[in-house]
């Protein structure tokens, strides 16, 4: 720390401080050579993401998560560490899921699937159906009950490679995975197969998320691999009369008790006025959920760790949210939103870390114009290190119940060019992450929260 | 390709385009589409990478590059495509070299290590002596003849991980291998062994350039991976009089011919003058050379590729460079620049990128204020392709001997995180390069020749 900067401290309950502004580029500069020289952070996501791998909502990894992340908080010396208990969702894959192509012109092939997250299982019997490919919804709407009944519907729209931003494309597809099967249920398909929601050409299913609609059966899902997805279009193309088996013994148990942790640095002039960041502990059963979200987690815990390494004492309490079931219900934003609301809490800012530990270079804000505009005076401290883009846009899912209350909400948004090779997939494990590159989210957030504490966002 | 811009294009000639901006945001829009849409330029790297590997200039390797990148260049339909000769250097690092550490009480270790490029061998018998460790300038100059004498210097100075830019972490570090040998030679080493330039903790020794002084006796000089040099330097601490045990059996083989490699579309309004881009294919002779610099050379021939699929026709003309010799005595930039000065060649614009292929965000400007102010007018074209930054800095080693010339020089910058794990060292392999971060550089450098080509620098 910089003697003008320890001054500057000294001074600040007296008077203004003049150096304001460089001071706070030597605090920024310091919070970024602390991330990128200590080790503390990747350490810890490679526990989390070894020992605590596929810790969905409701499973005995997602306990042991919350266990560990509420012993490592309560390890760093903070003001407080509680739980925050809700009810969230369980469910089990069961078995191994079985996907074959049954072809007597081709030969049988098996294919990479997994059950879509809360989809019915086929039971052990499995379903066998012939199978229509579809790459579009107006295809599907085409093909109609005529088309589709009594088949499997094979969803292969795959994400456009041409936009920047990734999540772009997954937005354009994602409707495959999370509503194909009622879509598809309308016209009596018994089950549905989606592409995997990558650009990358491999042989993991990718899980995630889906919903039925009430007033539909509810039919088996499942993802298959983009290498399985390509053969299979290719084989239906020689054979449109294969067959497909699918077997998937997943089952609902449920509700049972699970936890966000939350951890907090008292403010020293205003302990009630608060800034809380976070990303979410639960991850999907089939991967280690580094990137989505493991990094998050950890790049918010090293929040604390650099403001207590760099002896920075915030006026304002400063607190992260380890947060349960993004995944699948969202029930840990809900719960933790319906706690600021029930103690009328007040909140400077709220700031989320779910998009991928990749290089860092800005931050989307769901505020006022005036409040991003403020943010954007801060542009010139952070641009030094890559962070430019300060602009209007969505937040996070575990934060956006903060929304209704007028709290300012901020996502850091990282380089997204790589992220859907992992999500929901066995690939997202610890070493996929480059630790520079998820050591620069952590600064920036640092960063932010330093300045938020300092000038507020009003 | 949009009916306004074909529209606009057919007018062109006639009189100003009402519709330029949205016209240029279309353009720019399908030249990135076209660069992450299509995969030749990623199987290009890929063939250049694995059948060309070490292709430092005077082998064989080199040469077949150069025919290589010909005959790719004569197979697009170029307006011209020719074979620039120069002389190069020509060095050979001889049999595998050998570094160990001998020591009585804690027995002998193998280190990972290689000659530094164009460093004399020790011959055959190899040289044996005590190491003394060297972690700064200054303690190299207080350890002075007395500590030094007869021994190995063991330079050990880590790169500085604080550093956004890795860049300048390496620029603090590298006199350890350009200029460590003769900095010792003078106190009286018998050689010197040079941490890798590397913030990586592997086994992989990283190569490099080294200058001798005239006026000082020549030593060997090695490179030894990160592992190896903390290894050596905690032996060094359980036992002092260690001695190391070198043998490398380099031979300097004088000069022979190579080539830069030229394709170009002409112009259809001035073909005089000039739009240069290029990377160079020349790579160290313990490497694949993918981020060095195999993506330069395959971004700058994408070019030429994407302004021919998209059917824009060039009003200057549009030449790639492909340069022979940059790491060792950057011949082909100074037979490029002495060809542009004999001929009295009008270029608007030369561009290198040799940052590697890591997602872009701006170009390095070595040009008057005036026309980094006209780049930096563009900005709001790149930008929603994270292209930010446009600042006055220095460009690139193959174009710098244009600058006597007062020709605008720019470089494509890249995320420099990772790039340093990779520089001249073995693990630097073509599936360490992501596609759609390579081809975001590919866009990018096209954008820019495209808003040159249209409104020029002045």
């Amino acid at each position: 720390m910089r003697f003008t900067w320890i001054l500057c401290l000294a001074l600040a309950g007296l008077s203004a401080c003049n150096n304001e502004k460089a001071n706070d580029a030597d605090v920024v500069k310091d919070i970024f050579s602390e991330a990128l020289s200590d080790t503390t952070a990747y350490s810890n996501l490679k526990t989390l993401c070894t020992r605590y791998e596929g810790r969905i909502c409701g499973t005995a990894e997602a306990d042991g998560a919350v266990r560990w992340a509420e012993a490592l908080l309560s390890s760093m010396g903070l003001d407080t560490v509680y739980l925050q208990p809700m009810m969230v969702p369980k469910w089990n894959r069961g078995e191994e899921e079985v996907g074959k192509v049954l072809s007597a012109a081709l030969g049988d092939h098996l294919l990479s699937v997994c059950a879509l997250g809360w989809a019915v299982g086929t039971g052990p019997e499995g379903v066998t159906a012939e199978v229509v490919e579809v790459t579009s919804k107006d295809q599907l709407e085409k093909l109609g009950d005529a088309g589709i009944r009594g088949k499997i519907v094979f969803y292969n729209q795959p994400m456009d490679p041409t936009h920047y931003y990734t999540f772009e494309s997954y937005g354009e597809a994602v409707w495959q995975r999370a509503r194909g099967a009622s879509m598809a249920a309308r016209y009596g398909a018994v089950a549905v197969i989606n592409r995997s929601l990558t650009m990358a050409s491999d042989d993991y299913p990718h899980t995630g998320i889906m919903h039925y609609a009430d007033t539909l059966p509810k039919i088996p899902a499942l993802a298959v691999s983009t290498v399985g997805a390509d053969s299979l279009s290719g084989w239906l193309k020689k054979d449109p009369a294969i067959k497909l088996f699918l077997r998937t013994t997943s089952q609902d148990h449920g509700e049972v008790t699970s936890y966000n942790v939350i951890g907090e640095i008292r403010g020293s002039e205003k302990p009630d006025e608060i800034i809380a960041f976070g990303g979410h502990i639960d991850a999907w059963d089939n991967t280690q959920g580094a990137h989505d979200d493991g990094v998050g987690v950890i790049q918010t815990i090293e929040v604390l760790r650099i403001f207590k390494k760099l002896g920075i004492r915030p006026k304002h309490t400063i607190r992260v949210v380890v947060f349960m079931d993004e995944e699948v219900a969202q029930r840990g934003g809900a719960a933790y939103a319906a706690s600021v609301k029930a103690k009328n809490e007040k909140h400077l800012a709220a700031i989320e870390s779910d998009r991928g530990g990749f290089t860092p270079y800005g931050f989307s804000i769901d505020a006022s114009p005036m409040t991003v505009g403020k943010i954007n005076n801060w542009k010139k401290l952070l641009e030094p290190y890559g962070i430019w883009s300060f602009k209007k846009g969505g937040s996070g899912v575990d934060i956006r119940d903060l929304q209704p209350m007028n709290i300012p909400l901020l996502a850091l948004v990282s380089d997204s060019q790589r992220y859907f090779d992992y999500q929901h997939s066995p690939s997202d494990t610890w070493d996929k992450v480059y630790p520079r590159e998820m050591q620069l989210g952590s600064a920036a957030i640092t960063s932010i929260v330093f300045l938020i504490d300092n000038y507020g966002l009003e």
